[in-house]
This record gives structure tokens, sequence and C-alpha cells, in this order.
């Protein structure tokens, strides 16, 4: 190789899954949910100011592949996910990602990085967010339905944010309780395990459902939930999805991110178009009423937002400043003469 | 790090720039030029399979970030690609661009490999496809309108392809028309630099605009465009950005990749939704004619189709088969078992 050497502009930071774990483990699990949902309410309070559109689905038989893109006029992001759920039968993630940050200005890439553990953490942070305004005022008791891979970063940003002590479990598999408990031992929450649903949500201030299955479930029925409670319901979120009974829906004030998108995914796709929702950016920016009552429930019907990406993707850049916790990568062609793209590749022969 | 190794299946290969360009001097230039148009018209004549969707495009002032997806139903493919005119003033490309390959049944990524040089390739390698079905039988003069990062491409496609002998140049900066004149002075192609758009097409069997503005141009009048000619609209291809006067429309059938894109950024954004057009892969697979008489003007209105993209990627990933040209990248977290993500953070500390 004889070609000169690309220009600084030609790389990109690079976060590989090892490095964001060195990141994540460098700042603390905990802090980085605190100031990841921090990061996104910053962001929801300026929701206006962004370009939002659905997300873009490819379906198939098997799970579906989603492009979330989103930009603030300076920054734009967006993130490859997909979701499987057939993928733990072959010892694969059932949802796996990667994301990109770029300079609006120009186009160019300013950052790329494992999205997997980083939508794992963004998604317990959001749940975070919206309990903190939906939840019943001091929430200690936490149930988790559905303990597979998003069950901890939920009970342990449900702990940091909001102060949560004890976790009840539970899951259609024990092993996944099993693990659950296991990871979650030195955390200091105290830990249910429980053989049933029903027994699962005794005395619970918040409920999370986050099962996967690709089918329209019953996870919880109406009568299991009481009074005042605040349901998290995010394995809800896609097409032909959902984790609730309707009945639960009609006894609940319903909050959600983009209405246009959680109408297709989320639990109120099985209500009709007028089912009243409120968006959940205008309650953190107090535009909008959160929790009104005691004996209130409240629904954050959460599918997952580009936003939220376009949050933990700054947040990343700007906590990698400093460290070498990325590789660069020769991603974007640079010739000297932008427009010699063709002498570049020659003079590489 | 005591974390154990990720599984293969967590490494995803990467083609950096300086790897592709091995690449392509390993095969050929204009080998890769006539393999990649094969693959592209392999991939139109099964154009129903394959899920379509006009690109997702993030518009701001000095340009455009597009995502490009599509699907034939076991793989899946998408582009990040920009479009920034007044990159070339502070010395950036114009177009950059990268893209990723994924199973479809289990959403995993299987390929991610720089774009800006890809592109090129087959964007010269569509035009290419298209001439072989539209532009006068024989042909053997191009003249390039336009001699910017995409010309080189265009010469040496027209070239392998169809057996152009003779390349006319114009660009409004006679640098650019130095500069291609250099890259292409070892080709065999007899080379004619000309003062004015209108010299430049003296002759001409086909003519290639490939400017960048971003804006309505006039690049090409009514009275400069004879009977029989075949263009390749190249440039024109986002909403507000024209190249040809609208009488050329009206004298020429017009050839599209995929019409509810093409009528939001191609030439025929100027005219009604009523305007005629055919699509391209139909003249491919045979169910519509292409040039059907010596006088005919015929018009390809490219502006891009993410199928053409999906086809460069298939090319590449067979190609790097049996080679080094790629690095492998840790960007999807793969814990052995895989409800345990948290668990593989766990032990990463």
């Amino acid at each position: 190789m004889s070609a000169p050497l690309p220009s600084e502009r030609a790389f990109i930071p690079f976060v590989s899954v090892e490095n964001m774990m060195r990141l994540v483990h460098h700042i603390g699990i905990e802090t980085v949910l605190i100031e990841l949902t921090d990061a996104i309410e910053a962001d929801f309070r300026r929701w206006d100011l962004f370009d939002k559109t659905p997300r873009v689905a490819s379906h198939s038989h098997d799970g579906v592949i989603e492009l979330m893109p989103t930009s603030d006029g300076a920054v734009y992001s967006f993130k490859y996910v997909n979701g499987h759920p057939k993928n733990m039968a072959q010892g694969l993630q059932t949802v796996t990602a990667f994301g990109l940050l770029a300079e609006v200005s120009t186009g160019y890439p300013v950052l790329l990085t494992e999205m997997t553990l980083l939508t794992a953490l963004r998604t317990a942070a959001t749940s975070a967010m919206a309990a903190k305004h939906l939840a019943p005022a001091n929430s200690r008791r936490l149930t988790l339905i559905g303990n597979g891979a998003q069950a901890e970063f939920q009970a342990l940003a449900m702990k940091a944010v909001l102060g949560i002590e004890e976790v009840r479990l539970y899951d259609i598999d024990p092993r996944a309780t099993e693990k659950t408990v296991r990871n979650l031992a030195r955390t200091g929450l105290r830990l249910v395990p429980c053989t049933s649903a029903q027994a699962a949500i005794e005395g619970a201030d918040i409920i999370t459902t986050c099962t996967a299955d690709k089918q329209f479930a019953t996870i919880l029925t109406d009568n299991m939930v009481g009074a005042g409670v605040h349901i998290n319901a995010i394995g809800g979120d896609c097409p032909g999805k959902t984790e609730l009974h309707r009945d639960i829906l009609l006894r609940s004030d319903t909050f959600v991110e983009y209405p246009p998108q959680t109408r297709i995914e989320g639990e109120i796709q099985q209500m009709g178009a007028d089912y009243p929702v409120t968006e959940l950016w205008q309650v953190v920016s107090g535009r909008a009423p959160g929790r009104s009552s005691d004996g209130q429930i409240t629904l954050f019907d959460s599918v997952g937002f580009a936003i939220e990406d376009f949050s933990a993707l700054r947040y990343v850049r700007e906590k990698l400043a400093g460290t070498d916790y990325f590789q660069k990568l020769d991603i974007i062609a640079d010739p000297d003469d932008p427009r010699d793209l063709f002498g570049m590749l020659l003079r590489a022969a």
C-alpha cells in the first residue's frame, strides 16, 4: 500500500462491546443509569426540536429489523435494532443493536457504537424517567414480570433513580428468575422470587412487564391490577405483540412516547384510534399532569423511541472524551481533493 | 479484562476504505464494474421479491442524510448516505456512505463496509445496465457533464460494459475536467475536454449529467438534445435538485428505478404525477420495451435505489471469501446465555 494515510476526518470512533463494558464500569452502572435518565429527560424537554418519524421496520416471519433515525438539527442519530424472539432457542440475543451519530452540517459520522448493552441501559433509564413522574410517591416495591435480558437493568434503574428497595420476580421459566436473582445479589435490593405473576404483584407500587413473545399475550389480567399502581409495559413493542388485557387499558391513564409509533406497536394497538393518551414529554416538561391521584392506575406504554437512543449516543460520546474506550475506524473515504475519489483509488493500486 | 472472549457470532466482518481499495484492485476496476452490472441486473430481474420503500431522508439546510433499507426475504441491507454539496468547499466529500448486510432469520449483521467507493462503483454499474437496454446500438461516444467524484467511474463502466471509446468532458470548473482527464489517461479511452456543454454533447450517443448543486439547475436545455440520444441523468437526486429543462422530458421516454421515490427526487419532480414512466426492472426482465426506435430520446432518470446497494453489498460479501480484506468487529453483544446480558456486563468488571 503506497496510498497516503487518510485524514483525521476519515476515521470515526467505534465503541466495541468490550469497550462499552469498560466504559460502563469506569463510570459505574448505577451512575450511568442516573445520568442517562437525566440525559433522556433533558431531550424530552426539548421534544419539539427533534425530527420525528416512526421507525422503519422490515418485518419477517421470525422477527423484525428496524432503523430508528432522529435529529435535533445539529446532530443526527440512528439505531439499527432487531427483535427475534426465536433467537434465544439458538443461543442468540433476541435484541441486538448498534448506532451512529453524525454531524448534520456535513453528514459525516462522528461515532459508531454497539448498542445492545446501550439499548438495555437506555430502556431502563426511560422506564425510570417515566416512573419518576407517574409512579406513586415513595414507591419502594417493584414487580418484574419477565426476567430476561432487560430485567436487571430495570431493577437497578428503579433503585438508583427512585429508591426502590424490594424487587419481586416472576418468569414462566424459573431459571430466568434464578439468573436475575444471582445477578442482583450484591446490589442491596431485597429480592423475592415468586412462582406466579399473581404472587409477584402483591403489594407492588410499580409493575414492569418485559416479556418477549411475539404475539398477543395476557401477562396481566384486569383483576390482578389494584388501584394506585404504576404499570411499566415494555415488552409489547411491535404489531401483534402485547402483554396487557385491554380491560386494564380501560381503567388506566396511558402515557406514551410518540403516538404515531405507539398506536402501531404498543399495548394501545388493541384500542381504537381515539383511545386517549398523554405524551410523556408533555409531562416531563410540565405541560400535562403526570400522576394526579393516589387511586389512579398509570400506564407507561413504552415501545422505545429514537430520541432515547439519540440521548444515549450523545451521552456515550461525551463520556468517551479523554478515555481510550474506542478504536478508530477507517470508514469514510476522504481524498485530499474531495472530487478526486477515483484518483485516491488509483493511487492505492 | 477477565471477561470470556465473545463468540464467533459477536464479530462481524468490516471492510475499511483501505480494504475496499485493495479488494477492487485485486479484482480489477473494470471487472468489478462488469460484475456489479451483472449482479444488479440479476436483482432487477427478481424485483418483485424485494421489500421496497422510498429512502428515509433527513433534510437540513446544508444537505441530506438518508437511510436506504431493503430485503429479499433472506438478506436485509441498508445504506447510510449523505449528500452535502457545500462539503467540497471545506475539503470534504459531497457524498459519503457505509452499509450493512444482515440475516433476516436472526437479525444478526453479517457485513459492515465503507460504501463511499462502493456507491460510486454501483452507481456507474447501474448507469451501464440502463444504457445496455436504452442507449443506441453500438454507442461509442459518451459525454460527461459534471466531472466530479462520479465521473471516472461512469466513463469506465460505459467502456467496460458498452464498449464506449470516446469521452467528451465538460465542467463549469476546468480543474475538475483536468483531474478527470488525468485519472483516465491510461484507460485507452479517447478523452476530449470541452469548454462548453454544447461542445461536449456534439455527436454523443450517451449524455451523462452528474453535477452536484442542490438546486433546480438547467444543465441541458431542449435545443441541445438531438434525436436518438440516451440521457443518463444522475445528478438530480433529491427534492429541489434537477439538471434537465422540462421540455426535454416532454420529448423523452423516461425510465426510472422506483417511481414513488423518483417522483419526489428525480428530474420528473418537475412534471405532473401522471407523467408516464417505465420501470427499468420491467425492461431488464423483458416485460417492457427499452429503446424502440433510432430517433427516440431515452432518459434514465436515476436517483439511486436500495436494491442497487443490496446487490453491491452481496457482491462484496461473496468476493471477501478467502481473502483478508476485512477486519472483525466486536459489535454484537453475545453472552453465552442470551438472557444473561447483565451477567456478561458484570463479569467484565
